[in-house]
């Protein structure tokens, strides 16, 4: 059993290279679910869509998140609204798109937790709708929210930063509102503690996978069997393989290289893996404490995800 | 000022013919909310939305419901689920269509409603949106629930009774939950004491028109002010305009005629129009107390409803 802690398009192009090379039946992934939103009365939970599209290959391909051969009607029509909304009012905001059939997800999923279900229920059957046999697991059940402080705005939510200011704007702080009651999943703790290796798959270490991290007993869990989780780094030659994550480091005060990802991970993880362009930082990732592999880690193909993936493995003593 | 009580297919083809007479900022429709509905976790106001949409001639003239041009990507997305939706569980259910570009009508209700604002408040911003100018009132701002007895099945809802099962069981009883505490809105309570005439329109007696006149104070409303107080009959020879008015008549126990109709409206309106099919049933309404008004009521052009307004206003005593 293999577990992946994932955030969104990173992951979800990482976990495609990993049923590569391991049954899925035998994968777990652990996703954050601090982005997930309400909007239109509707629970969106944009991580777990996307690692779900992704796998069942229903992905749109150009965008990277949404359904193939999307329509966007609905959003068309809601800027009708826009001249009657009153001052004040956030209804029905055009700034985060939803497709028309990607809309069917989110009104399953909402629902279904309408009447009871927990989001992990809800999630199987949504990847069981979708044919997808990897088991999708929310990190918690509960309610955590990324609040980003964008400076000389204060604190806004995870998709206002994200979505709406396409995140080109300065960030000072981050936290995650919820985490402190919030419990991981049954399952998620069980997939971490009980797999025979953990995989940080390559997503936004601050916004992707340091919610998982925030949940009690997450960091502990790692830690104790650091030996058997590598990370894959989502920085490459400097640079996000997608979104924000450099400059995030950077405005964070953590170094924007696969050296800053090492600081993160070094206290749960025991080895890094990052791309040749990297190659001369070796030494100081290991400085740290941490051992670095040399692996083509831009995800170009689904070739090069599995390649990517069956280095993780090794990492932890697995051969595939 | 012309107030007129609403349900929604017939109202609606009523109230397109009385804004040709009057202008629309003279109207006020009260509209049934008892058949509203929350499905996907969205709020639907089918009555509301049948009036807006026809008034702003963006209904759909084949199906009478829903918008013009409009497409089904999100239900054709929904059946996805079906085959995981687990036993008891009502979740995304496919038999309730709901249009793509309609569907942001009720994302942006949902929205301002629970951010605070009354139905009354967002279906004015709704009609401003669809550039309708005549007052659209639902008849509360709180919930109330048609429930309807079905035989060998006990009590289902009024969406359940007419959409799932095409109104086509058999109707032991009917009740509008929630009517007892519910207050009509003060707007609507106002549009119906002020009103220079009240016309109630051609719709369903039984699950349109009963669940405004169940709400407290409005029967005496309008019988303390009778003669002012006309009625359009939904029955013409004996069969409804639209929808099950007859069966529900003759199930309920009362005769599916205009004089079944007119013992129903005898307390709160002074006049019952009828088609001229009809006209042989003159003396069994007067017998009853009330005028009888013969014209054509079967509303098939624009010109025949406007017409039919007319003599409605007539009843009441203003020409135009």
């Amino acid at each position: 059993m293999i577990t992946v802690i994932a955030g969104g398009v990173g992951a979800a192009r990482f976990l495609r290279g990993l049923v590569r090379v391991v049954a899925p039946v035998d994968i777990s992934a652990v996703v954050n679910t601090a982005d997930d939103t309400v909007l239109h009365g509707l629970s969106i939970s944009p991580d777990i869509d996307t690692v779900t599209y992704t796998l069942a290959d229903e992905i749109d391909p150009e965008r990277g998140w949404g359904l193939r051969h999307e329509t966007w009607r609905a959003m068309g029509a809601l800027a009708r609204f826009e001249g009657v909304r009153p001052a004040g009012s956030a209804a029905a905001p055009t700034w985060f798109n939803l497709g028309d059939q990607d809309l069917a997800t989110h009104f399953y999923r909402t629902a279904r937790l309408a009447e009871g279900a927990t989001l992990t229920e809800v999630t199987a059957e949504i990847a069981r709708a979708f044919g997808v046999s990897l088991r999708i697991l929310p990190m918690t059940d509960d309610r955590v929210q990324t609040r980003i402080t964008v400076e000389g705005e204060g604190e806004i939510s995870f998709q206002e930063y994200f979505v709406r200011r396409h995140h080109s704007v300065a960030v000072s702080g981050v936290r995650f509102d919820g985490s402190d009651t919030a419990r991981p999943s049954v399952v998620a703790v069980a997939a971490l503690r009980d797999a025979t290796a953990v995989i940080i798959a390559p997503s936004n270490p601050i916004v992707s996978i340091a919610p998982v991290r925030a949940l009690a007993g997450v960091d502990e869990i790692l830690s104790a069997r650091r030996d058997r989780v590598s990370a894959v780094s989502p920085i490459v030659g400097g640079a996000a393989l997608k979104g924000p994550a450099d400059r995030m480091l950077a405005e964070l005060g953590h170094e924007p290289t696969v050296v800053g990802v090492a600081h993160l991970y070094a206290p749960i993880a025991s080895t890094l893996i990052i791309d040749p362009v990297d190659a001369h930082l070796v030494d100081r990732i290991e400085a740290i404490g941490m051992r670095a592999v040399v692996v083509p880690s831009v995800m170009s193909t689904p070739e090069i995800a599995a390649d990517l993936a069956r280095a993780a493995l090794a990492a932890a003593g697995i051969g595939v």
